[in-house]
């Protein structure tokens, strides 16, 4: 590949680039010198500081705010076949030393070097999804790549993202080679699941809970539990499967409770299990009035702040969602209360477990405080890859306290 | 008990207490009308907004900062035997919840309602901390409430912490009743040690890096490990156990390190392993020179930040440390860095790697951040309670990034 052109920074724009980092703001970009419109979405360039210092290679993207991603600190390593088989080799391992099964996310975009790129792996089925335009541009080598490394026998390429709007994507959802079955087997923590990765959630199932939800397991023997915003039952059938003698899920979708049916099925549990269709703050409350209690009550809701803007708004429905949860825990019983809003920083949450605490006369202790699994790594420099909570609280009345 | 006095607030310095926190600071309190110098340390009294409004009791020392300990939000609940009791018995069943073997922190002070208590559990044998004026008044009743609810064979208490003379109490190591050997037994992660509590660190052993340590193990099979700042093996002897072909130890303490010896001969350990006897840099720095790597380097130094004011010097310690500890790590390895100074933000310890892998040209990521076990649990009021942090990194290079 041949390098075509130039971007020139502004003053201390290459600051944030040596911290670390690997974004690229359009601000951030001397236009006058170097102007964005004359790239094409998806392009590679080499990215100079104000000084004419070359940085490396960068993705750009001119329609975007993110305009630029760095791809290498070099500037004769570009995006092709051989870096990504490269840099997927090494996230390949990182998770060949960290799970025995091929059930994983296999790339996490920036932490994994691939800004723009997320591969689940279920077995030999892979899900890929596509952010931005510099990955769009490199789709054929990403497969050339995933079956070098891989050897999967089918890929879905799940690319229906909100990102791509923005990106200028167009949104599909198609195999990209072999055959892709409506639901996909998976394992996690040895727990059985078919996820439907072709019209689910995202690729379908959310791995980056497994170590939440095995340690959740540790509390359930015996147990009733509660799985609000259940999806498919990531958390609940797990807590099942670890000697629950009763789940109740509450989700707003039919068919997401269809399937943690079959999934309950699946791991042949014999326990009692209870499923409610509806809006999870209206179930909740007419559990509170049937006077139900639960020894283990997981609040793992979607995320109530997708934007800086919404913070205000959707720190209130944290708050009145985990006060309903904490209203169901039994006496002695653990909340486990997740969130995957970046923007929810953890503090918040732990603050908005403190307040309802003192609303409800609880006496709460945080016992774990899990974050996103390893095969969903942070980047030290990148803040903007760390996004998952899941805090547990043991929570007592009657302490005086 | 009667209760004697009443100490006033000042304006609003209820606040805090109505959210949640525990103590009260002795400028917090109106002393002209309730002077804190009628006051013995160690006294009962209740405490009154400005508008004289009860919020509760709490213990009192005139003569420190923190002058006041919450004990109850109700005038009618003492700190006494049966108060002890009670919250021994909430303190125990999150442990017996939580763990499956007798080998734990009991009590781990305003976490668990009982300000200035700290109880470690090694089966029969129970350890204990106190470490105000407050608790200190009703020992007694300590030592009957734990024998009423534990029925330990032995109780030592190791009244030898700092905070003792601030409170004005004396230093003492004693059995309590009943005899403590020299070394006591215990189990971690399955792992054997013998742990010495007269005269090791704290109570002889720390339990708060349990999860951590079983993260860590899952790294070891088959690998080499480094272990700095060893003290008797709680990292390394267990990554012998789960399988690592060698392990080094580096400590400042010969009889630590001829307990890491005992503790891995107790496993039956045949691996190979090396005692380094000195300085933690220089033995680093040696272990550099002859081009030594590890697959796992276990960073968890002691406090580098025992107060607010040793911030800077210690962030530069932990940096010099980590810089080291990520240089000795095998391509593709874990470093994990730990710190047990509260003053030291997780933000602050990820962004020294982050700084560390700029500087050394590393690629890295976080891959698990852990923290305190659950037997040190957090109250959500009391940030205080909050210390431990164990974050996980895999060090790559040659990502090109």
């Amino acid at each position: 590949m041949k390098i075509l052109s130039v971007i020139r920074l502004k003053g201390q724009a290459d600051r944030r680039l040596r911290a670390g980092h690997q974004w690229i703001y359009s601000n951030e970009v001397n236009t006058s010198e170097t102007p964005l419109k004359q790239f094409t979405p998806g392009d590679q360039v080499v990215v100079e500081t104000a000084q004419g210092k070359p940085l490396g290679i960068a993705t750009i993207n001119p329609n975007t705010l993110i305009c630029g991603r760095l791809i290498s600190r070099s500037t004769d390593t570009f995006l092709n076949k051989s870096t990504l088989s490269h840099r997927l080799k090494i996230a390949l391992s990182l998770r060949e030393m960290t799970y025995a099964a091929p059930y994983y996310r296999l790339v996490f975009g920036d932490s994994d070097g691939l800004s723009g790129l997320v591969v689940d792996r279920f077995a030999d089925i892979l899900v890929v999804q596509i952010s931005t335009a510099g990955m769009e541009r490199v789709k054929n080598e990403i497969i050339e790549a995933l079956q070098d490394v891989v050897k999967p026998s089918a890929i879905l390429m799940k690319n229906d993202g909100k990102m791509r709007q923005i990106e200028g994507l167009e949104t599909y959802v198609e195999e990209a080679f072999g055959t892709v079955p409506e639901l996909v087997f998976l394992q996690e923590n040895d727990v059985l699941f078919q996820a439907p990765v072709w019209d689910g959630q995202k690729t379908g199932w959310f791995y980056d809970h497994r170590e939440n939800r095995k340690t959740m397991q540790g509390f359930c023997d015996g147990k009733r539990v509660l799985d609000v915003f259940s999806y498919i039952g990531g958390w609940g059938v797990q807590a099942a499967s670890a000697g629950a003698t009763d789940v109740t899920f509450i989700d707003a979708s039919e068919s997401a409770l269809s399937h943690v049916d079959e999934n309950l099925k699946l791991n042949q549990y014999e326990g009692g299990s209870t499923l409610m269709h509806g809006d999870a703050f209206e179930a909740m409350q007419s559990l509170i009035e049937d006077k139900e209690r639960f020894d283990v009550v997981v609040m793992d809701p979607p995320a109530f702040i997708a934007r800086r803007k919404d913070i205000k708004a959707g720190e209130g429905a944290y708050h009145r969602a985990n006060q309903l949860a904490m209203r169901l825990v039994a006496k002695g019983g653990v909340l486990v209360s997740g969130s995957c809003s970046m923007h929810l920083e953890t503090a918040r949450l732990h603050d908005i477990i403190r307040s309802n605490s003192r609303q409800l006369e609880r006496f709460s202790q945080l016992i774990y405080r899990g974050t996103q699994a390893p095969d969903h790594p942070v980047h030290p420099a990148i803040e903007e890859t760390e996004y998952l909570k899941a805090m547990f609280y043991r929570i007592h009345n009657n302490m005086g306290l």
